[in-house]
């Protein structure tokens, strides 16, 4: 099954910002955990950024724009069909209803309205619509994934 | 300055589900950290759950329909004039602009279509637009904050 049919929210996203990556796009999720990009943050919303500094890690939300669009529920994650069938709501890629990506990231530097930052997961050019400080809610020290992900966690 | 007149995706977001909360909007911020709602994922999109059983918390991106439109993009946390006014990106507010809100849960169950979750701070009948599962990549054990902030979380 696919999620085309389902209820739709009328407001359109506002884009805030874009994805500046100096990698290809199929290099950046292997290079991911050291990969620092940019994240311009339009004029217009400048304001939105005081005191975004003060904070280790922001959550970032992108606009997956070339996402497919109407993906199917079910799927390998990573591509990988070693991997078991899996729901788009289970895995974290890039086919899922509403292509919304999310990234933790390292805010290392802000000069104006760019942000440096290290492990965002995104691709070069990518529209941001909303960033968010990570505070100690958002820290779950020990998560319990599955299996197949453990392994390639402690690999 | 508001955020009224930034660039739009013109692709309208999908509702995935509902959260079910007993509690009066009021009350929720307050009653966070131990409280326990459902998310009622649509039928059409049940394919999407296979799997997520395995993760002890998910990540939930929700379209906060009772948010301020054109929000400003400087205000004061929590709507505490004590405390320095912010910009909505260093804030985790309603007052933001796209108003999707985002709260990492514990997954408590799942029967069906429903999820029980606790530490969701959203309101009765807000329509969901993702879940994702939290991993180690989003575990940042003692991330900075601002002063302010970490005063409160020692309390």
């Amino acid at each position: 099954m696919s999620c085309d049919e389902l209820p739709l929210i009328p407001m359109p996203l506002r884009v805030v910002g874009h994805v500046r990556c100096a990698l290809p796009d199929d290099e950046v999720g292997r290079a991911r955990r050291h990969l620092v990009s940019t994240i311009d943050v339009l004029p217009a919303c400048a304001e939105g950024l005081v005191g975004i500094e003060a904070y280790s890690q922001i959550i970032v939300l992108f606009w997956m724009d070339r996402a497919p669009r109407d993906p199917a529920l079910l799927i390998h994650p990573r591509g990988d069909d070693t991997l078991p069938l899996t729901g788009a709501f289970a895995a974290r890629g890039r086919a899922r209803p509403n292509p919304i990506g999310l990234a933790v990231v390292d805010l290392l530097a802000r000069d104006g309205n760019a942000l440096t930052v290290r492990r965002l997961d995104a691709w070069n050019g990518t529209p941001v619509i909303d960033l968010k400080p990570y505070d100690h809610y958002d820290v779950h020290p020990d998560p319990r994934v599955p299996a197949w992900l453990r392994a390639r966690v402690e690999r």
